[in-house]
Order: C-alpha cells, then structure tokens, then sequence
C-alpha cells in the first residue's frame, strides 16, 4: 500500500535510494515465454542516461541493469523478474551542505514530516534516480508491445516556452538558464499506435484515469492531458466530438481525435495522445531562500551539475510509464467477455 | 480489478445503470464511532442536482439517497456502508432510436468493442448519474475530513473560453450554445485547506498522482493539472521554487504555492490546489455523423434536454472525489512512523 | 483494504447487517454475455435456506434476491452486479437481553474492542446473514464455471463425531443436543472437477492458500484440509507422492490424488479437495458464564431458535467461496503465457 | 496480482529462483524510524540454515544477506527495504537427470502446464529456497512487533505421527527414513503472545482467514488449524465457547482458549494459536514412477542430500508469516475508529 508498486496484472515495485548501493525493480505478473535479454532493457535506459543530450547531467552515471531472475534460457518464466542497477560511487561525496536545509522544489521538507527522518544523500527516494527502475521495466513492457503490435513515441514539445523542434533557440535558452544557474520547464507528448479498442474500465479505471496517474507520479511533472486536453475546454461540442465513419468494407475510422483515442475511459482503437508539463528542475546554483530542520531561515546555492531542464530525461520516462499502464490493461482486459473466457478453457487443451 | 472501486483504506465500489432500478455505492473501511445521517449526504446530493442552475439539465431527477448497512444509532460502526438511490420513472423511455446508433463523443462504441454488450438506455454505466454515488460517498468522506480539520471547495474557472466569475456573458454564450443545438467546455478548480504535512506515497501514489486519477476518473475531464501545472511548464525554477520561511516562533510558510501543495509527492501543509479542464457535453441536438452498430454510416441528433456544459455538475463530482483522495491518505498515512504505531499499540489500553 | 471484499478478477464485495434493512453483495469483474436471472441466484440461495433440514433455524426467514445492476436483457454487461436481500422483520425483536452481554463463542467482545460501537442486534454484521450474500455471488460464479466444465460438490462428513452418512444416529445426537440446550461441530468436504491444470500463483497466492483463506473466512470454521491434510503428517514420502502415468495416447493421470489436485500451488487437472472443520454453533440455551460491556461478571442463557449445528448451512457457503475462488483464479490465469496474449489480440480483429 | 507479493500495509515482494545469482525481498509499507541492521536479519536466517539439525540438509548453503535499501544510518526510513541473499555455487549442478522429468509431489508439471516454460535446475522458483526471502522479511516484522510487545514462538508437534518431544524416538524413525530413501510428514504449532485485541476485519479478511492463507502458502502445509481446530469439530458448544470472566479491577480474562485468541475474526486479546499440517519431503531416494515432458512413463529416484522432514525449516517460515500478518493487521487496524483518527491528527502539531 506504500505506494512503490505500479499496475495490477504487470505489476512492478521499485526500491532503492539515489546514494544507496543500488537500485532496483521487481516485475511481477509478466507473461511467461517470451525473450528477453539484458540488452534489450540497457537500450531504453541508454536512452535516459545523462549526458544524452547537452543539457542532460554530465555526472559519471553509467547504468548497467542486471536480470537477476524470472529469466531462463533467454525467455520469461512467469516468475517475478528482479532487475538491478548498481549505483556507482556512491559513498565518495559530502552531503553536509544539504544534510539540515530544505531545499525549494524538493522533498526534503515532506519527507521530513511525513516519516521523522530522510536520507539526505541526493534526494534519496525522491531523487530522479528512482525512474532508471520504471524505465528499465518500461523496456520489458514495450518489448512485449511490440509483439501485441503496440508502439509507443514520445516527443518534447515546449521547453521554456519555445516550440521544441527551434532548436537553436532552445539551446540559447538553456545556455542563458545554466549561466543564471537557473532552469526552464517544458512539455512533452507520448503517442500510442496500435492499442486495441476496449482496453481500460469504466468507471474509476477508466484508460485516462490510469495513464493520468502513470505520468503525474513522475516527479517534475504537474499537469497531464488527454487527447485535445484542456483545448476541449475551450471547444463546442459540436468541434470536439469526433465523427465516426465506415467505409465500404465497414471499417472503422475516426475523422478527428479530439479525443486522444479513449471514450468513456475506454480506448476505441485510434492513437492514445497524453501530453505532461514539467516543472523547471528545482535543483539550481541561484541563491534561494529556505528553512533548515531546526526551523531557521538559511540561504542557499545549490551546486554540482543539474540538468537546466527535466523534459528530455522526464519524458524516457512517461514513455516507460505508459507503455507499462497500456500493456497492463491489455492483460486485464482478456476476461471482459465471457465468450473469451470459454474459448480460451475450450481450446486449451 | 473492474474499476468500479476507489481507495485503499477508505474504500468505495459504485454500481447501477442510468436507468436500472437504482444506483448505489458501498464504502468499505470508514471508521467507526461519528455520527452520520442520510441527511448529511442528502445536502451535497443536492448540490450535484439537476436545475440547481439554469444550465443544469431539468429532467425532473429526484435523488433520495438511502443508508441501507452501516451505520447503528446514528453512528458508523466499521462494516461497510451501504448506499442507494433509487432511479425514478426508469421505464418509461423510448430508447430506439439510439439502440443501435453509436453516438459521437460517448462510450457506446468503446463498450461494444469492450463488452460485446451494452446498456442502450441513456448511457446505462457510462452514464453521469454513476457520479450520484461519488458524491454520495464523498459526503461521507467530507463530513469526517470536516472533524480532522480539512475542508474542500470547488468554483468554475472558464466556461467556454469565459471566466466563470463574468456571469452575464457566460449566460449569453450558454444560451447561444442552446439555441444552436451545440454545447461548451470549461474549467473548474478545487482547493483542500486544513491537510496535514506528510499525505501521500513517495513513488507511484505520490498525492498528485492519485489526485490525478480521481479527477481525471470523471467522464467530462480530459486534462489535470497540480499548483501551478501547466504554467510551471513555462516557469524557471527560480520563481516556481516556493521558498519556505520560518516566524521567530519556527512556525513554517511557503511565501508562494507554486507547487499546489504537494512536493514530492508528499503534501507540505499549504493548500492543495486542483485543477481540470471538461470537454463539451457531447450530447447535442446539432446534427451529427457517425455509424451504427451494423457498421453503416448514419446522420444523427441527439434530442432530449441536456446540460450545455458540463462544469457545474462536474465540479460538484471533482470535489467529491478529492475528498475521498485526502481522507484516503490520512487514513493510510497513519502508520507510517514506527514511533507513532507504538505510541498507539502502547496507548491503547 | 477493510475486508468485506474478496477476490482479485472476479471480485466481490458485501455489505449488510442481519437486521438491518438488508444485505447485498457487489460483484465487479464478472465477464460479460452470459446469461443471468434470479431464479438463478434463488436456487443456490434456497439450498442454504433455514427449514432445509430438520435441524436449520425454522425463523421466518424468506430470502429473495434481486439483480440491481450490471444484467441487461437476461445478460451480462460486464458491469458491476448488484444483488440485494431484504431482511424481512427486522425491527421487532427486542435485543435488550444481548444488548450489553457479551456471548460466549461470539464476536460481541471483539467488535467492541475493535470499534468501539457494535450494532447488538442478532450478530449485526458479524451474524451467518452475511453469507446470504456469499451464497448469492457464488451463484453467479458456478454458473459461469459451469459453461467452463467446472463444477463442485460439497457434502457433510462428520456430524458431532459421527459419520453423516449415519443419518439415524446423528439425528439421534442433534435431538439430544436441541434437549439440552447445546450444540455440536463437524466436517464437510467440497470437491471441484473440471478444473484445468495451471491455476494458482506459485508463492503467496498458492492455489491451497487461497482456498484455505476463502474457506477459513466463514465464521464457524476452524481448521482447513487440502488433499490428504492432516493425514499427510502421518504419512511417508513414497506413500504421500502421487504417481504420475500416461497411457499409450500420452494422456496424463495420477494414480492416487493425496495432494488434492495441487502441486507447488499449481492445479493439476485432477479434483481439487477441501476439507473443513465448523465449529459447534455458539449460541446455546444452556447458561454461560459471561461478561458484561461494564465489565461485570454475568451468567446467560441464549434463547430464541438455532441450529444445533452449523455444517449443514455452512457447507453451502463452503462452497460458493470455492466456487469464487476457481473462477478467478481461472480469469486471472488466462495472461500466464506470453503465446495466448499473442493469440488473444491477433485474433481479435 | 502474480502472487508474489503478501500484505497490505507491511507488503512484501520475493523474487528468486533457487538456482539463479541470488533470491530476493522487497518489504513496502514499513514504519520509518526503527534499528534494523543486517545481523537482526541474519538471526533469524540462521535459524532456518541447513545443517542445523541433523536432519536438515547438508548442502553448504550460506545465507548472508544484504540490506540494499530504505535503511539509512541504521534506522529504516519508512522507504522500501531491499533485501537479497546471493545463491552460492549457483552455476556447477547438472541437472540433465531432471530436466524434462517430471518429478511426483512436485510443481514440474504443474508449473509446465501453467507457464509452458520452467525453470528446471533445482525447483527454481518453487524451490524451498525462495522461502528464505519470508524469513528474512519475517525477521523484519518481529523486530517491530517486539516492540509492540507482541512475540511469537513455534515448535515441532508430531513427526512422522510420533510426539515430537521423544527425541529418541523421532531420531530413530528419521534415521530409519534416510536408510529407506524415504521420507515423514508432521504437524508444529505457532503461539503469538501480546496481540491486542481488535486485529482483524469482519468478514472475508478475518484474523484466522488471513493467518491460514500465510501458513498455507507454505509449499509444504497441507492443513491448518486455528485454536482446537479440527477438535472443535468433535467438540460441543458448551465446552467449546470460552467463558470470559471479569477480576475485581475489570481485567478480563478467557477460562480457556479454544477460539485460539480469534473470535468472529478478530482477536480478542489472548494467545493465537495456529497449528500446521507439513507433508512429508517429496524429494526421495527410493525409486518412483512418473512421466517425462514427451509424457512417457519412466523411473525415477532423486539423489543428492535432501531433508527426510520439513517440519523443522519449514517451522521457521510459518513463524515468519504468522509474524508478517499480525504486523500488518496491527497497522491496518490503526484507523479503524474515527476517534482514534482525529486524535492522531489533532495530536500531530
């Protein structure tokens, strides 16, 4: 109930701290029998790995994840599926400097209240590093998606208030930022191609409800929409509906997707838009004003090399969080028909 | 696994079609002992009640919400309450001509493809008169949330592009959107004022994230937002960083609420500010394409009288469900601490 | 979390105190399309009713279910079913005897301790009424195992240390017991055919220990057999391990069935076998030594009519939870195998 | 939902197969802020070590196991606790001989039916091995549960149907199993001490429902007991109702305790008592007859050190999870009176 597991038949729990020895995740609920190897994980958490882009943080991570079990003879056994990854260096640095200050924008104050103690080494739990786990998880569940004929793409859109794809002013935005040792925000979109109609429940785990919550757990992100999002508010009815058509095969097609490929909470076939705003990092080198645990009023810099913005790295990880509620909902919704159920005991044998 | 339930500690299951017999909620894991009568949910039922605006569909919908198990002598007891509320005139209706029809905007396709099966009358599961329950459990939970302190309100933002507050303007655009056969969209905002530091679970069941699924679990809600949301998209860190400060006294304040509350995914004592955006009622009487269930191409107008907007009700259902969230938290977030499970095992006799 | 549903596809929950003005059960998860009626319900339900034998409670006790939800025209919608009983009289009785006395053998005492309100009348939700309502969902399930090739059969063993199958000698026993104002405990045993090999969770969610959860949650049971049980203590390795053979057609069987057709947690096809031991019925007219909620010393005499062995009602509840525990299991299993969620979503189209 | 995964505020998640790098724990939900250091685990892990009876098996297993997280400067931070044991020598067997051999009383058949894959060195998943992952995590929560004055001991009953305290004997019958390539069953008892009364939810998560579905989860249990058990059966209602009795200060106390402390499942404050049923070892010497995975008929007899009796290990991982679920019935139970909670929340500033 704690709140480090995610999904409900592909079901993961991740554990580990920034500054611990590792981190790790376990996979529980993967179908069992199909391949899957130590580089087919390492792909997609290269692909969240600083250093990536120019802005993504230059500190020596380097990320190797193991398959520590659930894994034989390259396929799935059905058993749960532990993943690790060691944290490098993780007892060299001096952690005095944060150890009793609170830091803006982070969680050191929350933490603080809500468990009586925090450990203070890089944010600890709360520390960006836990996502290298749903990232490595992702990898298992887009790899099976693949197999379903589901793909999952993902795409800055803003950052600092600049369309992404001006790259060359984004860059002069960013070189301001890490010269004012402060940082931008942004947003990001993750489209999903090939998702069955039906997936997703109607009332409370409703396709939007869950996906909503996948990309809100991501730390930096405080705003998540579906399809036309909060342009529908704005919309009539009459523009945001999404026509209907068949062709003279009787295919189906929608003529828009205001909607974002669920109606009702339930997915009808057509692409899944979600889209998130990132906060701008909260860790930056310009003075700020807080507290210490003694309740004293302190100021403080923040140092050491942070990304100026968190869409890049973030968005590795909306991607990972929703290919794993998607492939989820599909390995729940097997059972909706009865018909389903008979067949697959009819023809098991 | 279905959906059809919401919370872990305080746990509610809806159930009931449009136009089924009645609809009704059970909430599992109330505490024992605070005095609850039907008239304390009957007042916010009230509040969600159609023609309490002008906008507000005037079907003539009655809901007398009935405590049918838990709750002895004027107080809750721990089982489960149980609570219904019959549907009037459920008979009556003529629903042919959208048997079959696949209207724009709703869920009748989705079931379909989900199902193999649906409730043709009025919307059956997919209905807004699911919400009813919501609401009627969300009274429960706020007139405990009440006795810990915490008090939840909600107000429209936009309607249809408009701020809410303009209401001659928003009138004349409600009644043009009548007039026309067409509806709009719009904006509200929940704030949660009394809520302790410490609520929420650090990775995936961080107090956005869940916040997020409850809203966005309202059909009408497409997109979400935390604190400042989408406009810390567009932020630095130096201004979306709330600074905290201290009194002489070591009382804390954050001199900014950029953050809605929450850091961390952990709530930090401050308001707790919601934000959502609904799409346009998508039942309209303007003329629209779309299939029928044959897979044929169809014209269709959906008659009857609907809300022109959706946000009136809607918010009444989005305040509800962030009470059920909160009250949820508090209740999870009591053990904790090891020393306060021992303060309590200890203090107990 | 609070315990009053059970199952993780299939799930239900109840609700409902034995005097209040009904009980009722939610069930969410049910696949949708197959065929469902009360008379459906009514059969099971009447199998568990008081007045079946001679030695059920002759109250006036008259269940009628009916289906409130998630059926529509004589089928499943895949939405929650509600199903409801109404208690008929319950406002006569004068509890004033109970109301403040703590029966022996009873949850009176505990349900103080635990909420410190209780609702005295008749056992309150802690009363046998509440399995009305597992009888009821059970319907449901054997119904759908049946069009699955699964059915289960349950029947008493031992009556009071006596053979059931000795009908004379144990009506003699229960008239003695009625005479003297006592009661007696049994066995019963449930067997489930038809069930396919692969069902069940290799740790925790052992096919055995979810049986023996289900079975261990009626009230009056106390101990829980799987397969040769207690017997398989007292027996030797070579003679406990059942022989596997397959004939000349490469078809499997066992020779022997001592581990109750489960292995490793796993079903193996062959008959699955429960066995439990009720407790004597805890309500006696013979006087008792008691306490009182002031905390004084009391003796009492429980009047009014009980059955003077709780096997008989008992084991039909026995078997409805076995009956709910297989078809979710079977629902849960179907995403085991990575092939069959291939399969399931090629096919689908 | 794959079953790996036991609790609901104090949850633990195994993973590890037995001839994989290493088997695995990951404990969610823990209270924050209690001393927990490697060698409070290692305690316990030794008790279950091969080797430390004679007949425990002789394998050079050594489990040291490693704290990977959500302990920080020897205090647990309330973060998920990451536990892992590294496999010795995992590489070296050669399982040829078992590899498509199905062996009786074994998963190897049931584990191919259900996953059509498996792990086949050595049981893999369904090996004894995993088991070490509950006694670590069990170590865990009786640490806590010390603290919450709750202890819990367990010891042997009957071995191979003799007393288990006639050491003599049980050596002889033991010894004279080894010679025989054969094996023996027997029974062992649980007693936890200083349980509050109030644990437990009413209905399907009754304090014996839970105990009995943790001991049964247990490859080897095939029975189990709560209090008298299967006695009670043979028992009548007047010797079996536990009289309570008041002292001159109000102090209750139970004349006896054949309920075994649970009454309507909840506990009411004396000792649990919870007896199990353990099969005998079903890796044996002596030859048997079963199939291959081609489903011919063959000849088998299992070699290598194996234990001619589980009861004495597997008594150490019933301890374990009698541990886990009282734990987490003591924090669920936190907020179970409104009372409780608003004292909780009001005493918080």
């Amino acid at each position: 109930m704690a709140g480090s597991s995610f999904g409900k038949v592909f079901r993961i729990t991740t554990w580990g701290e920034s500054h611990g020895p590792a981190v790790g995740v376990v996979i529980d609920g993967c179908p069992a029998g199909f391949g899957l190897e130590e580089a087919d994980i390492q792909v997609m958490l290269d692909r969240r790995k600083p250093g990536q882009g120019k802005y993504s943080t230059a500190r020596a991570e380097e990320d190797r994840v193991r398959i520590l079990s659930g894994v034989f003879e390259g396929k799935t056994t059905g058993t749960p599926i532990s993943l690790m990854i060691e944290n490098r260096d993780h007892r060299s640095a001096d952690y005095s400097a944060i150890r009793d200050v609170y830091r803006p924008g982070h969680a050191d104050y929350t933490y603080d209240e809500k468990y009586g103690i925090r450990d203070y080494r890089g944010g600890g739990r709360a520390s960006g590093r836990e996502t290298a786990c749903r990232v490595a998880a992702g990898a298992v569940a887009e790899k099976l998606l693949k197999e379903l004929g589901v793909t999952c793409k993902v795409r800055p859109v803003m950052i600092g208030g600049i369309p992404a794809e001006e790259e060359k002013t984004v860059r002069e935005l960013l070189d301001a930022a890490v010269r004012e040792g402060d940082s931008v925000g942004g947003t990001a979109e993750c489209i999903i191609s090939g998702v069955p109609a039906g997936l997703g429940e109607p009332v409370f785990d409703k396709a939007d409800a869950r996906l909503a919550a996948a990309v809100m757990s991501i730390g930096a992100v405080k705003g998540v929409e579906i399809g036309d999002g909060y342009a529908a508010a704005g919309s009539r009815g009459s523009e945001n509906n999404d026509a209907l058509r068949a062709d003279e095969a009787g295919r189906i097609s929608k003529l828009t997707n205001h909607s974002g490929g669920i109606l009702g909470g339930i997915t009808d076939g057509s692409d899944i838009i979600i889209r998130a705003a990132f906060k701008p990092t909260p860790s930056i080198a310009k003075t700020q004003e807080s507290i210490n645990s003694e309740h004293e009023n302190v100021s403080l810099s923040i140092t050491g090399r942070h990304d100026p913005v968190t869409v890049y790295r973030g968005m590795v990880v909306m991607e990972a969080m929703a290919a794993l509620t998607i492939l989820d909902m599909m390995l729940e919704n097997m059972s909706a028909q009865a018909e389903n159920v008979i067949r697959f005991y009819g023809n098991r044998k």
